[in-house]
């Protein structure tokens, strides 16, 4: 049994094998309507995502299973002091598989390990939010055939924004993909995302700070929003917040094949007038989104009928039991009750060490 | 491809059948239960509304769909800023049909012409709430078959009932109905619904304060609660809750076939005591109303089936783009983004408009 | 018709029946998966609890069924001053069973001589959570194949805990059912239950604190979490919360058949390291809460199909109308519009009654 954490805990051929799988669904969704027959879904949304937990509701009821959950943290167990890991061992009793959204960074990992049904991690906080990059690579690959020798824009707000670092880390293993980092030196991609991922594999990447100038490269422009809740200075994000707007006057200056992505919601990062241009495709990633949380609801429960057996994320990786403390206050190991500290080994000759539930540095 | 925005929306021809529709499903539920297999509605609730969500799904269930959506803002992507046309392109990629309340007035109008599916009001401020009107119809046909000729008395909060406007706009369609409006002074029917709507149409009406006095000539009493959330004023709220208060005692002066409706809740408008009476229909009516929404859906989903290119509101109509703004701060218009001004011209010869989106005069 | 609202509403014959009921879906899930084929639960959360409600959800959906319901009362008509009487007349409409749970007292009770489909008690205030009950005892079952000449132990909060008297009350129907009662003075078992359920049925018992000293000789072990809601003073919680606590070297002194059960969720009252001992229970019991609600919905929906008049819980009792007023803030009494004041004469001799919404003396 396996279950999905972070986008790499798939191969790239497995995500070729999904991708194929989900434009199937979309294109005979008749062929997919009773596959879950009598299965359960449940949504636990620790907080609060209408997007992203309606996409898997959807996903399940048109695979033909069902749903339950609940939406907010308050409707809860975890009002009551619960731990994730409990949470996870009672919901298996009711459902066939998890999708789970939290603050708290590490907790679908640490539910996943307790659970006996397999468990989606729907965003944990800052950390990772892998079905939202299947969504993207889903769209990419409808529009461009591949991910090879592609020129990928992210702009907007590249410190905090956890889809641009996840698709980032997804595009790495692909060839020759060049990335053109476009964002106010406020909201710069974070040096370890260049060092370990970009430089790590040899990718060419730019760091600029005009959308206007750097759009007529591009084969991909991956928008996102600036969310308020990121900011600690309210003023800071008001200066920020109309920055690199999309519209229709830098539409013009970009390929007639370069295509555009936003994770959603929108605010006012892209004017509404742009959504009418055939290269807009967010909404149609949204679409994309939902055949792809079908075909992994379908994988993984494909993989638990296989071998119930939970496979081991850290199989052949060294493990430090107890040796640090992991400082991240939204780390679940500061809150989970008799949680061992776990860091694994990233790099022993500078020994480097990453928290295997957030990985933040030791 | 249309939607119900205002129970104007559907011609009194359509009405008709709609209710016979219903009164089938009543009587055949079998006969629809697979109706809607493999459709899935959408229950966007901005607000919660227990009865009217719950109703919507208990629809969608006995034809057999399923069900997605939330019950509060603080649930939904409204709290990160979202645009209501983008909510209702992105619940197009997860849903055959959306059922919608929200406090902002005319949100349900927006969401209709940027959603690819029918989108149902089912509640949009103080504006329109047409479901609910469907449901006081069917039950006012069930009983009198017909409202041709009838005494509609209405009694309580005809201020801001928006229930009350509604009924009273759909009964104008139909000959001879007598209007009896019953209520405190500070809560009598606002001006422009007896000019534009009872005395545009020629409807006898007459305004009394005493319901004992008056139930006596009455076919239909559509009683109504005195909402705490419409006053400024607690104290205000407080002396008036109480009045017209229907009891066992004023039942005994109305007519054997009187019959009595409320929107429901009841808080303590209508003693218990009366629930007793055959004459007391509210709980059926409730029961009539889910009959009349899985006639809708039925109807909104074969008309897109038929056409899905939404049919325009307002064609044929004057429409002036940006002229005016609308000043009422609960409508779409100030909340949404890159949203047009648009005005219809009402009356050319006087120079009167009203906002497209929530009805109120330039 | 029948309802349950208290787990002594059910003969022991018939709780019987319900677990081998259980006991079969368990093994034959298949055989029950269309058996609710068109019905629908409604579930009415008006405080939330996630286990429960998901395990009468999940349960629903395994029935072949369908699911409406809310999760908190903000999301409900409750807000808006709506009685319990008139939401189950009202639910009663979009659903053929309702499961409940309220913080007022006897809420449970008045929805169902209200309501026109059966209701159960999913838990009311401090006074009754009959299906907990169901998932305890059937989980004795499971394991001891009876109830006769068993040792149970209760452990830690007997004051407030609620599932701690339902249970004590359903075995006291049993044979030879030694109590033993562990908690500190503060949370011993309330007089009342001694007197008129343990020494009133001669159960034996003790009371004692020690946890350590009194394992050894237990069959049933049923630890309880100290809530901090039920405590006015915190520092008090702080300096409780830890006593009690099992771990693996306090198991090591229990019998080898010794099965430790919770109502879950858990704290920390019971050592994580626990949970591998195949004496820890408490997960399987959560499954079997599940197996228990699906017997319970089939047999209240069968009762309902063989005669849909509601059955008096009280007949035979001799009552008294409005001689009595409840005292107990927490009972419906003391909320619901027009409701009548309603003891029963439990001790006809010494004068003795109980209000039968809450069963607070009189």
């Amino acid at each position: 049994m396996r279950s999905l954490i972070d986008i790499v805990d798939f191969s790239v051929d497995e995500l070729k094998e999904m991708m194929d799988v989900a434009i199937d669904i979309g294109n005979n969704p008749a062929k997919y309507s009773e596959a879950c027959k009598g299965k359960k879904l449940a949504t636990l949304f620790f907080e609060p995502s209408t997007r992203t937990r309606l996409s898997f509701e959807a996903a399940m009821w048109e695979l033909g299973g069902s749903v339950i959950g609940f939406s907010s943290a308050s409707s809860s167990s975890a009002a009551k002091g619960e731990s994730y890991a409990d949470t996870a061992k009672v919901i298996s009793c009711y459902a066939d598989i998890i999708a789970m959204r939290s603050p708290v960074e590490g907790s679908s990992y640490v539910a996943s390990i307790n659970a006996s049904v397999p468990v989606i991690n729907g965003g944990d906080g800052g950390h990772c939010h892998p079905t939202q990059t299947l969504a993207d690579l889903l769209t990419i690959y409808k529009h461009k055939g591949g991910f090879d020798n592609l020129t990928v824009g992210f702009c907007g707000d590249l410190k905090y924004g956890r889809t641009v670092h996840s698709l980032i880390g997804a595009l790495s293993r692909y060839n020759n993909v060049n990335i053109v980092l476009i964002s106010p030196k406020e909201l710069v991609l974070p040096d370890y995302i260049k060092e370990e991922v970009l430089e790590k594999n040899n990718m060419e990447y730019v760091e600029v700070t005009s959308l206007e100038d750097n759009i007529g490269c591009l084969d991909i422009l991956y928008m996102t929003r600036i969310q308020r809740e990121r900011f600690d200075d309210p003023e800071e994000y008001e200066r920020l917040k109309n920055s690199y707007v999309l519209d229709v006057e830098k539409m013009a200056k970009a390929k007639s094949d370069m295509y555009v992505l936003h994770p959603l919601p929108r605010v006012n990062e892209i004017s509404v007038k742009v959504d009418a241009d055939p290269r807009a495709v967010y909404f149609e990633q949204c679409l994309n989104g939902k055949h792809m949380r079908m075909a992994l609801i379908l994988k993984l429960l494909e993989e638990k009928a296989k071998d119930p057996v939970i496979v081991d994320r850290f199989a052949g990786e060294k493990l430090l039991i107890n040796r640090y403390r992991c400082t991240n206050t939204k780390c679940i190991s500061q809150n989970e009750q008799e949680l061992d500290q776990v860091f694994k080994v990233v790099d022993e000759e500078n020994n480097v060490c990453r928290c295997i539930y957030c990985d933040k540095l030791a």
